[in-house]
């Protein structure tokens, strides 16, 4: 024990030392609220019952002030319809909860120029201008965070940041729309798409328009951001294009079942062999797997890394309370000065070339000699033939039946069908699944 | 849009200036290993292999250098048996591997009073000086990282810090051991614990001694770590008797799985009532939930938050591959200045009384009036039996069956229990095991 209890050294006081936040001393983080919806006021709730040290909560902007004010909120909060006087005033963080590119991005913009910092749960702002919003805040000198962005309250993102810096993840995989997930783990058990989407939608978890979550939008969006983070590129979301799960009958279950396995909404990337791969829609995953663990409205994603395998996150992934406790937390994270640990990123054109089995799905009116053309098809592009399943009772002229394959390039896949397209005893065009293995 | 693009405001360049890790500019933070065993070696593997930015690798302490000395290691990284000299030099992190509270104790505490960070993997270390070598890393303005402590690989320590801050967790339930999950995996699967065990010893899952794992020392350190994370009291986890997994036998696996569950090892702990209890062991798990998924040496936690509900992590808790992914990014953290998010802790007593289910299995040799007896002794306390299940095929000399009490407190289960002590038909102490629901 010959150590004295020394003074820091100078190296070890240039890493150590505490940040400019410690010096806001006793200050709490000034806090405005842009938007006060279901995670605008969850939030607020959070912040007011929580009484969460450091933290203020000091504005709080809506379109009407008349409409939306609340007793619960204290006298304190300034409540304004005038969001460039919010952003031009002295709060240190914006909380942006509008959602969408406009006017949002503007506010962002604006707050991250003039050095606040700004956290948000907006996906599609940021798995589109990222990287520019990423470099506004570096240059500003204020901090941008979104951690509430992809899986509200399960923390991906930090964990991802924080947790998995360390490791170089390769694969991506997740289940990261919960409107998707209820839809279809409802009809794992035997409900039809339209009662169930209905039903969803009364319950708040489906828009009247529910094109964005069962198109996979925004599970683009949110793929989108994890590639970033995770995979370390930079993509543009809309080269990847998403498969709706409205392709999707209850025949499909039926016969997924029949092979070991269900049917989710799927984000998928990965960096095999140095090119970048993603891809959106319904896949087939295996009755095992984590991914057919979850149900209604879920979220779940599994990052496989290079040394640390397989990790695994799941919990809730919308609503107001789970994604109001991420951006708590990153509220508190910026209170108390830590900083995101930047993971250097290039842009990256994204395939859609993933070498996986899939699961092929024929609607024919039937005759002979269906099974042997389709064989021929597949052989023309060396595409071998797992299984071929045919379930009894259903009608000749309306027959489903399903093969799958062993895995083989997507593209050649395509290749295969295409020889088949207008075949006059195709009553629609082959419904083509990636299964999860 | 009429805020110009103005220099940051004194307030939000308080609260948004770098911290000083960002003026060592492009220094590299200097590292120093204590321990080369598996997981040391492994975080040296992945600093020289993946040259993370902002992390050089400067020292290596090891008992004996001629049986470590490794050829994949740059010639600039010194070796060392001394570790009072490498504490003394101007590394600016001290990662410590050796494990155990001596030395290990003493080079962190020398290590943070000189100012240095330190990263480890010393759970129990942690779990019994956690709160002491925090205060001590605040004084001397350095930083004490253990994300590698709890589940390995799995970033549940960053998960909680960063992510679910925001929240109040009220409820821990986790398989922080790889060891017993392995064992009692493959129970369920029909094997005999004493070959799983020596299976586990040759796989290197399981020690010569296995005691700290199977007795549940290992579990209850961790467990007591999450408690100061998540509950934000920190306990002596001595004050946890954990009950050993081998008082399990395959009798119990099949009386199991006739109640649709399986049993796993299990840390739990909740602040119901602003009580908080704890305990660990081997406990029943319904087959349908995420705890009885996990195979082989996987950990899992899941914390349930007033506000976001259940969210669940898992994947490998150790090997030292997913362990020093930990540490790594643990260095990547304090290379970019993350600080830690701090959550203010009060010290509390544990109290092992839960209100749950339980499965009492009781061996006997069998004559009238064992039933009758046992159920006036539960009556007594007020327990209500939910289920009685007899098995065929045993011997009357030695016969297991097994009940199931609705819930009830831990403690007048006992007090049940005492008075059946002594009566002649039991073979052996009855077996009573929690219930997860």
């Amino acid at each position: 024990m010959s150590v004295p209890e020394e003074k820091p050294s100078p190296s070890s006081e240039q890493a150590t030392a505490p940040s400019a936040l410690d010096s806001r001393a006793h200050r709490p983080l000034r806090i405005a609220l842009l938007g006060f919806g279901t995670v605008g006021s969850s939030v607020a709730r959070i912040l007011v019952e929580s009484r969460s040290e450091g933290l203020e909560l000091t504005q709080i902007y809506v379109r009407s002030v008349a409409r939306r004010h609340v007793d619960w909120v204290p006298a304190s909060v300034q409540w304004s319809e005038d969001a460039d006087a919010v952003l031009a005033s002295d709060v240190d963080v914006i909380v942006e909860l509008a959602g969408g590119i406009d006017p949002a991005g503007g506010w962002v913009r604006k707050a991250l120029k003039s050095g606040k910092s700004v956290v948000t749960a907006n996906k599609k702002l940021i798995s589109l201008q990222g990287v520019e919003l990423e470099r506004l805040a570096a240059s500003g000198g204020g901090q941008l965070k979104y951690g509430a962005a992809v899986a509200g309250g399960i923390p991906v993102i930090p964990g991802l940041e924080q947790g998995l810096a360390g490791d170089q993840i390769v694969r991506i995989e997740g289940i990261l729309n919960g409107t998707c997930n209820f839809i279809l783990s409802k009809m794992q058990e035997g409900a039809e798409y339209t009662p169930v989407l209905a039903s969803a939608q009364s319950k708040g978890y489906a828009e009247a328009d529910p094109t964005e979550d069962v198109g996979g939008f925004d599970a683009r969006a949110k793929l989108a951001i994890l590639m970033r983070l995770a995979l370390r590129v930079h993509v543009d979301p809309e080269e990847i294009a998403p498969l709706p799960i409205t392709s999707i009958t209850s025949v499909d279950f039926i016969y997924a079942r029949e092979l070991g396995c269900t049917i989710r909404q799927i984000a998928r990337a990965d960096s095999a062999g140095g090119q970048i791969a993603a891809s959106v829609g319904p896949m087939l995953v295996d009755m095992h797997s984590p991914l057919a663990w979850s149900r209604g409205t879920e979220n779940m994603v599994i990052f496989t890394g290079h040394y640390g395998g397989d990790v695994v996150f799941s919990g809730h992934g919308a609503g107001g309370h789970p994604t109001a406790v991420a951006v708590v937390s990153d509220l508190l994270a910026l209170a108390q000065g830590s900083r995101r640990v930047e993971i250097p990123t290039a842009p990256a054109h994204v395939s859609a070339e993933f070498e996986v089995p899939h699961y092929i799905r024929f609607m024919v009116n039937d005759k002979p000699g269906i099974i042997a053309n389709i064989t021929v098809a597949l052989a023309s592009e060396k595409i071998n033939i797992r299984a071929i399943v045919q379930k009894p009772g259903y009608p000749q002229h309306a027959l489903p039946f399903v093969m799958t394959v062993e895995p083989c390039k997507s593209s050649a896949l395509k290749r295969a069908m295409e020889c088949l397209r207008g075949k006059d005893y195709l009553l629609e065009e082959p419904l083509d699944l990636q299964m999860l293995e």
